[in-house]
This record gives structure tokens, sequence and C-alpha cells, in this order.
């Protein structure tokens, strides 16, 4: 990802590679109010200090809007929703378990599993309505003890796809019937676009079981590194200890900001202008791809999250062909094949995943038009070798 | 640490438990200056993005202060030191091999290193001039194979004492014979206290068997959360993508927080200051200590750091004091009894760690007579039940 963010970050490149949230679209001005406001407070917020009750109180309130009843004493701060995950692993995960996830999976849960050398029952993807719940069932039916499930339920990262309904009803039952939990990571989920399709995440029905991750990089900013998980009281003690280890604490600075912002009122407004946004810009990126691609080139359309996969013809290789892409057309993006979890994961290595949510509308439309010129005339070289 | 900071955040109580450095120090101003000055150049400093090579470039110059000669290219930036220590033990250590610390060491550090259950040689540190080189020798020459020697060279955690320049070079010259890596932990390296006594880090004498950990905690401001370590350039890469592993990045804003506070160059200014302040606080707590203490109580003068170790008679039992102390004085420390590692550790049950950076001189005055009516009053009590 570092490398990736080096080569999104040279001149004159455009960059789908990263899920990085728009600039243009930072709340700057109320991020400088909330700095100045605070500091005028004094220098407390420069301190070591415990989590902060105030943030916690309004993620609670924020959690209500997605049908989510929690307390403060349930939430944990973390740097960010990676180190969320990475928590909550270290506290669930012994080496060698056995956990299930799915085949086409974020790169960083993978990083931070690999460690613990676990056993990764996979399952695959439908691109429509999200992880194969029966393969789960199979799975767990058939004597596997699971750690946990590891789901992204909202805009799937890379698949774009959210889960649906019915899966999410049934992969509860199965945690609950065979006492897995399930670690529902929801970056994505206050960016939806088709108002009439809002689902609630799986936290909303059990709390129990769901040890949920949210995060405020996507809809403030990244550079904030705020993150939440809401989990079982009796975790956060134990979760405090392991966060002491590794970086003591929160930045109490940041915690402050946040809270001062969400103060304000703001996110209301913030998230509309961000979903109208990024749904203009899904919207542009489907276009050229409708467009420009290959005509036997493959994708859904997401609800959700800020990425779009694309499946090419099998005979593409998106790894080697990112190197022309990046080299002579100044375009990047993400292969498929950086995200399969072992060897699993199908046509991966002929799809790629592309960002819409970083690049403004006229890069999305440069870039998808340039990346769709070198993918035709890919196809052309490919049938004639044929 | 965690539970220690919210009991010394309650009102009334006088707290020298943690190491915190003093709020009324905290650069406030040149900090909303750098805030609003690097959110004036635009929403970049909110997003992700790869280190600051502009902040490696100011620890360069920072570091050359200090006798130390390195390039950018072996700066990993860290969240605060702690992190620092995670990630360079999570590079060197694997599970079951033998370290060599000192018997009376900073928790965070023995938080760090339990997960790998590894084989602890330990070894005492003498009042004055640090840790038993001596014993390190031996354990070398009996064959012992430690991954690494852990060694805070400036104002030890917990004991206050600074590492005597001759240990300094027979500890290099042993790491060299032996090929064993020290990590040079830091944080209080630019507070010291004595200008004629001004030692050089051992980072500053061998470059490659010596691994820095510094931050910014101490000297600009906790929240910042930014600390460094200073490594063979080959480490950087592994150290990246276990940092991207544990939480993606650093705080983009912090970091050019940060930078911007050092190109201004008032940090020159504000670290002679701090020097002023902690030399004055820990002269109030020493002249308490002669005094107000049990006339058989023992301590040294620390010529850097945050941290005074008071020893005092064998029949004392510091840890349940503490509870008198905080419930009916109002005063906390921290027992010496927590700093133990393993069984080792002789004397600390009866001894005390008290922080001079954080409680203002009257805050000191007053609890330190408490704690010492405290203690001249349990002395008598023993020699009463003798």
């Amino acid at each position: 990802m570092q490398d990736a963010l080096v080569l999104s970050a040279r001149p004159g490149i455009i960059s789908f590679s990263l899920g990085l949230p728009s600039p243009d679209l930072f709340p700057v001005e109320q991020f400088t109010l909330a700095c100045e406001k605070i500091l005028g407070r004094g220098s407390s917020v420069l301190q070591y200090a415990p989590p902060s009750e105030l943030l916690k109180s309004h993620i609670v309130s924020l959690m209500r809007h997605r049908g989510v009843e929690c307390r403060e004493s349930q939430i944990f701060l973390t740097s960010g929703a990676q180190q969320a995950v990475n928590l909550v692993v270290a506290v669930l995960l012994d080496s060698g378990r056995q956990i299930i996830a799915e085949e086409l999976c974020y790169p960083g849960f993978r990083q931070i599993v690999e460690f613990y050398r676990p056993e990764v029952l996979t399952v695959p993807t439908d691109p429509s309505t999200g992880m194969d719940v029966d393969k789960v069932e199979w799975y767990l039916e058939s004597g596997a003890k699971p750690v946990f499930v590891y789901a992204i339920t909202e805009g799937h990262n890379p698949l774009g796809v959210s889960l649906s309904e019915e899966k999410r009803r049934k992969l509860l039952t199965l945690s609950e019937n065979f006492d897995v939990p399930i670690i529902e990571e929801d970056p994505y989920g206050f960016l939806t676009y088709e108002p009439s399709q809002i689902r609630l995440p799986m936290r909303s029905q059990r709390a129990d079981n769901v040890f949920y991750v949210g995060s405020f990089s996507k809809i403030l900013a990244p550079s904030l590194r705020v993150g939440w998980l809401i989990v079982p009281e009796e975790l956060t003690r134990h979760l405090a200890v392991l966060k002491e280890t590794v970086d003591i604490d929160m930045s109490t600075f940041s915690q402050h900001v946040v809270a001062h912002m969400l103060d304000s009122g703001f996110l209301v407004e913030h998230l509309k202008r961000l979903r109208a946004e990024y749904t203009c810009r899904r919207d542009v990126m489907v276009k050229v791809l409708s467009k420009r691609f290959p005509s036997d080139s493959r994708w859904s359309v997401p609800d959700s999250g800020v990425f779009i996969w694309v499946r090419m013809p099998e005979k593409f290789d998106t790894k080697k062909l990112l190197t022309v892409a990046v080299d002579r057309h100044q375009v990047a993006y993400m292969p498929g094949s950086i995200f399969r979890v072992g060897s699993s994961g199908g046509d991966s290595p002929s799809s790629l995943r592309l960002n819409f949510s970083h690049p403004s509308v006229s890069c999305i439309d440069e870039g998808m038009s340039r990346l769709g010129d070198l993918f035709c005339s890919s196809a052309n070289a490919l049938a004639c070798a044929e």
C-alpha cells in the first residue's frame, strides 16, 4: 500500500489504486475551527489522557443512525480501523487456529492475520449479493471451528458489493448457532448511494457476537487516525492493555478534534455532500467503462463504498498490464491478484479494482479512457495472437 | 498505566505516578500557529501520505546536536516511542529467544516483550552508574545468545540514573564483539540538567548495531504521537510493512505540525526552558525528600529525565502504602515492585518512583510533604511493632 501511495503521488499519474477519500471534500474549515477552539481551551488536549468519553458518546449517537444500539462502555477507540482489526484479531486469534474469510480480501486484513499463520477457510463472493454464506454453513456443519468470520458488509474491499439482507440474517444465525463471532468491518457504511436500499449493519441485529469496526478516515479525514470498535464490555479491558502495549494511547488532540467537529452537527450535511459527489464519480466511471472498455469486460455498480471491481476476459493479465498502464499511459489501478488469499480467488488475475472516490470527475473521465484504450488494444493483440 | 492516568486525573490528587510532561510547558502557541499554517496550505495534510521527508530531515539535524550522524533513509517515523520499540522488537525477536534487560525496567517494554515469551536475562542497575555491564559480559561469555540488549541511556525509567560513559563504551564493545544489537531508548535524551555532564547516546559511537528510539512526546507534546527509530536502512522496509499492518500510517497532520514547529527554530529555546523548569522541580523534590522523608530513605539526584527513585528501609511495603497515600493523603506515586522483571529487582518492593516533571513546584512541595509525613508515621509504627 505504501508503494501504491508513493506511485499515486507521482506527478502526472491518474491513480485508481487506493481507497483514498477525496481531498477536495475534506472538511478543512471545520477542522481548522476545531483546532482553534480546542487549543483555545488550554494545553490539556496535548497531554496523554484516557480515551475521550465525549467522543464515545458521539459515536453512540452516530451508530444509532445506523440502527445500532450500544453503550459508551462498549466503544473502544483506536488509531483507525486497521488498528481496530489488528487489536481485535490479537484478542481472538491464537497461532494456527482456523478463521473464515473471503477468497478475495482486503490485503490489510490478510497482513494482520498472516502473523498468526491461521488456517484460512475461504469462501467465494457473489458479485451482487456478497459472501457465499452457504459455504460458511458448509464449513461449520463439517466441523470447522473458526475463531471468527471476517466480513465487510458495505462496499466490500475489493469487490464493491454489499452483503444482501438475507445473507446477513443467515450469517447471524450461523454465528449464533455455532457460537462463532463475526468481525464486521464497516469503514464505508456511511457512504451509501441508493437511499432506497439502506441496509443495517449486522451489529444492529445482535450485540453479543458481532465485533463492529468503524472509522472516521473515509467520512472526515484519514489523518485524524480515529477509528472505533464496538465490542462486549468485558473485552475493552483486554483491548486497553494491548493498545497500551502497541502505542500507549490515542492522540488526545485527534479525539478532541473529532468530538468538536461532531458537536457542531455538520456531519449530516457533510455525509450528504460526500454521497452526492461519490455517486457522481461512480456514475462517470461506469459510463466510461461501458463506452470505452472491451465489450466482454464485466462489473457491478456498487451502491456503497469507493470501489468498482472489473472482470476482464480470462486471457488478460492485469498485473503485467499495470506496468504498461503506469509507464506508457500514466494511469494506475490495483491488479486483482493482490487480493487473493492463498491460491483461491478464481478469476482475480484477469480482474482489477478501481477507486472512484479519490480522482476528480475529469480525471476519472481521462484516466478511464486511457485505460479503456489500453485494454481494447490488448484485447486486439491477444485476439491476433490466438 | 491507563489506570494510573485515570487516578492522576482525579480532582484533588497530587500525582507523582506517571512520566507526564508538564502541561504548563506545552508550546500551545507554536502548536496553534503550526495548525493554522499547515491547514492554510490545503487539504493534503489530512490525507494518507508517505512518511514526511521534511520531518525526517529535521530529525537528522536534531540528532546531530547529540553527536549522532545519520541519514533520512535510516529514520523510521512511528506513533510515539512505544510503537517504535514495539516494531523494532517485532522485527528482531522470535518466540522463546533470549534478551538482556535490567531487573527494574519500564513496564511498557516488559509488556511488549512478554508477548514473545522470551527468556529475559536480567542485570542489576547501579544507582549512580546504571546497568551492570559486567553482568552483561558474564552472560555473553557464558554462551548466552540474546537477540538484543535493551537500555535507556539517559534518565532511566524507573531509576532516574544515566549510564556512565565508561559503561556505554564497554557495552558498545560487547555489542560489537558478540554481535548483539542494542535497543537504545532515549525519550529523555534532550532533558539533561547538568551542562557539564552531557553524554552522547551510544548511537553516536556506532551506527550499525545500535537501534535508537527517539520521541517528541516529552519535548513537544505526547498528543502528537510522533516518535522515531534510527536503524540500518535495510530494516526500514521491513518496519514499513509492519507499521502498515498495525495501523496503516502515521498521522500526516501530526508529522506536518512537528515539521512546521521545528522549521520555526523555536525548539532550542524551548528545550532550555524545559531544562530550567524541570531542574527547578527536581531540586524542590530533592529538598523535601531531605527535609521530610525518614532519615534512612535513599535516592540519587538524576541529571536527566523526569524520575527520582527512592529506596525506603526494607520493611516498607510501598504497594500497600499507596492505597493509604491515595485515599487518606490524596497523593499518588508508583510502587517499585511494578517495575520488576520476573522475581528479580532486589529492594524494589520497598522503593518508589516519583515523577517531578508533571506537578508544579507548589504541588511537589505539598505532595512530597504529605508523603513524607505518611512515611515517617509508618516508620514509627513499624518501629513500635518490632
